[in-house]
């Protein structure tokens, strides 16, 4: 029997022990070969396609039948997907991808270890035609639109891969698997089809379950054969990379219940535990990602990520990304700035600012009351970095939406949020949010700090573990198969509650037994 | 639930009861349609292809869901091949083809009813090459060889089908499924395989079992996607063809023992029942099928295939194919007229002239002994139809090969020539031998005429069984497995059964009890 690697994957080189044909045994090339593969691998089935058989005869006996093979495991049986002289240097990889609306990022994984090599992220070209979904699919309905979209993501996935593979050094056909995790729109126009109907009654997508392509049928330039696993979607609102992220997650695998939020603009919050998954999406405002706030900024070099306050001096003390001077603020800083000003009490339980207890950093700029957080001297843009009142309104317009749906969700779920033993942050922007800001505001429930868990980029984790375990595969379709998908229904009760969740913390203090502002 | 047509059958036509998309359920087009064919085929796996998929959302809208698909089942799961407007008048169907070394069979069979509808036979253009399989195998390994020896067949094939779907008026997309069955050779040819070392030690097909391949693959000019079944091969000298042909007789369905006997150039032998099978081929010589006798011929127009000996009279009748003018004598009525020449005492035991006993039609013709059958005024040829000396021993030495052959192998199972309950005769030219006569020469056994079985062109039979019922498909490869092939080993006591054979009807007359000449 010969060795294989990686007993839990669903693809790997295998050298399989041949017994060379004779008089006595003239059994054909290609089963012979079939063969050997299925003893080393413990199965009975392992399909040879004609291409490859083709070559089989000059291939074995120009290594005397000493050959390593690439295999991988479909649907239902094992195929061949590559011939290579026996040895045991030869490295395979795989390649994850989350296909974000404006960020890609892949990770290259070693297949024989499971190692993650590398991460890289870089913004999805398709941004030019669009910055958002709706833009995109209204795109892909003009001439050559859906052609052309397709061709940008996979063209510039492509330049990433011969990028990383020229600086490691090793061939392109040494990636023979990916696994990509995307939202419904985008996962769409990866694969060439049309997502028209995603955003028109009833909202359908074109394919739930999304079979195993090669890479040579959607042009990714790995190995051509490679299997490309795309994550399946529940609908059109709740796509691969939410799955991805509750594999992640290990919610699944859990009896307590979890949560799992990934907070952004479109916030999208998965309930549940070992036996049931409930989901749902909802728009909580750009406000978040501090994409609103005059001085709002998305992550990046010079956006202000933290903002403390000394209790003694009442100063601010603000951390900005690669410690470059501050541009602007990014979500994460929002909360924290808007917490620190209620926990002050320059701001009231509506947000509105309290003059006298602002100080003379509270400024009437262009008719709005704006409190400086950065004197223009300080500031990269020569300019105050100044919070007005309509940028509070919106982060807490935000924050209300965000917590309602939180709300709403669990009743629906018959649970308490109290309850919650993980409260997963998923999503590289929630990494940057201090819990104990968005408790303060009233953003998310009063739970122990500890209890929330930021998992960063859980969509592409999860497309990493797709590539590694048979197992993580199987439990992908489950997953899907478990969810409970909830439209959200903006009637007058969620109203009611999301009245009640605008004031900081909420309206009901009881809710929040540990905020207590200074003022 | 759908209507399907054909429960047997592996290629349906089903129209699956879709219920379109609502805001309640927004499942995807593709799953949709996925789960309705299921609940169609009650399976639980049918899988959709990434270019079908992208047609999608246009298919089923423009016809408001109502649609007929094409499916077939793979190694393990159903596939969607195609999808039409929801309709009754649809008619699909299969391809079978034998792909024989000289000719080539095929027959148009109706998939839903079943029927066969039309059968044609051509030349094999290959021939143009060479006759034979060596001088093929030998070209395949010249420079672009292979791929001319492949595109001969797959283009005559494809001239075949346009003039077929032409004549039927449908187009030849109607045609969703193939089967072929040929010797290992000829399969590995059509297949685009090197079959170079099938006739070097250790004599091995580059593939014993062939994946189910689509049409668009092998550039045969049906629907693109029809799935082509090609019949595995049990090794380099035993073929798909054979086992098309243990398929159509049903000897592995019976718990008698069977022989089953191609008789031609080269013999090939399948003994057995529904527990074992043992298989053997040999070479019995170009004169069984008339190749070799100086007025020898292959079938066809003119070609004396029976010949009888009116008792009273002593003249021999001769009936020729299509009632033509006698042109020379085909293998079938070699065997008669031989078997009748024993019969009335003008040959001995050897084979031998007995001149006193031959009357005046018996003459030296360029310095051979020759008894004139059809004299020049009556022939077609304007020259006399004459048997010679040699002709006769030619005869006699295939027959006294066949016979041994058939001696050996029985003795090798262990099992006894007279215990056969079916001797069945494949092949087309087997169809045309008197029993009677072959028993009198002592080529076959003496049993009772009606335990012979003449089937035809089982090959295509089989070919046309694999189409229609996935019992079927399957029995293919339970046979595969189950045979036994032998060698022949042409050792001392062969070639002394070989010699005992060479006599009319053999040297120990209690084999052949019923044979009683009248010299």
């Amino acid at each position: 029997m010969g060795k294989s690697q990686g007993s839990e994957g669903w693809v790997k080189i295998v050298s399989p022990d041949i017994i060379p044909p004779s008089l006595k045994d003239n059994t054909g090339d290609a089963d012979r070969l079939g063969r050997s593969i299925e003893r080393a691998l413990h199965t009975d089935q392992v399909s040879i396609g004609l291409p490859l058989i083709r070559k089989l005869p000059s291939l074995l006996r120009e290594n005397d039948y000493r050959v390593s093979v690439v295999v991988y495991k479909g649907s239902s049986s094992w195929h061949l997907m590559d011939i290579w002289p026996a040895s045991p240097a030869h490295q395979i990889y795989g390649l994850a991808v989350d296909l974000g609306t404006t960020t890609l990022v892949t990770r290259l994984v070693d297949l024989s270890s499971g190692k993650i090599l590398e991460e890289t992220s870089f913004i999805n070209p398709q941004t030019e035609i669009g910055l958002d979904i709706l833009t995109r699919i209204h795109h892909a309905g003009q001439e050559r639109g859906l052609a052309k979209l397709q061709k940008l993501v996979v063209e510039r996935l492509n330049r990433e891969v011969e990028d990383l593979t020229t600086r490691k050094g090793f061939d392109a056909r040494a990636i023979v698997a990916a696994s990509v995790a995307g939202n419904t729109t985008m996962t769409h126009l990866f694969l060439g089809l049309d997502p028209y109907w995603i955003c028109r009654e009833p909202y359908i997508p074109l394919v739930n379950k999304v079979p195993i392509l090669e890479a040579s049928d959607l042009g990714v330039k790995i190995h051509p054969d490679a299997p490309v696993f795309v994550f399946p979607n529940v609908g059109s609102y709740f796509g691969g990379d939410v799955i991805a992220g509750i594999l992640a997650s290990g919610m699944t695998r859990r009896a307590d219940v979890s949560i799992l939020v990934d907070i952004g603009t479109n916030a999208e919050i998965v309930l549940g535990n070992e036996d049931w998954l409930m989901a749902c999406a909802g728009a909580a405002g750009p406000a978040l990602e501090g994409g609103v706030a005059s001085i709002g900024m998305t992550a990046g070099p010079g956006a202000i990520d933290k903002v403390t306050r000394d209790p003694s001096t009442g100063e601010f003390q603000v951390r900005t990304i690669d410690h470059k001077p501050p541009v602007g603020i990014c979500g994460s800083g929002l909360i924290d700035l808007v917490a620190q000003l209620y926990l002050a009490g320059m701001i009231d339980m509506r947000g509105k600012y309290i003059p006298e207890r602002c100080g003379n950093l509270l400024r009437e700029i262009e008719g709005m009351m704006c409190y400086v957080l950065v004197p223009a001297e300080k500031s990269a843009t020569g300019r105050d970095l100044a919070l007005s009142q309509p940028d509070i309104d919106a982060l807490l317009r935000s924050k209300a939406a965000m917590y309602t749906i939180l709300t709403t969700v669990t009743r629906m779920a018959n649970v308490s949020m109290r309850d919650f033993k993980d409260f997963i942050v998923a999503g590289t922007f929630g990494s940057y949010i201090d819990p104990q800001s968005a408790i303060t505001i009233g953003m998310v429930p009063d739970l122990p700090p500890e209890t929330y868990k930021p998992l960063g980029n859980t969509s592409v984790t999860g497309a990493s573990m797709a590539l590694l375990s048979e197992k993580a595969r199987d439990e992908i379709y489950e997953i899907r198969n478990k969810v409970t998908y909830v439209e959200l229904n903006v009637n007058q009760e969620f109203m009611n509650l999301f009245s009640a969740a605008r004031f900081i913390p909420h309206t009901d203090r009881s809710l929040f037994p540990s905020v207590r502002p200074n003022g």
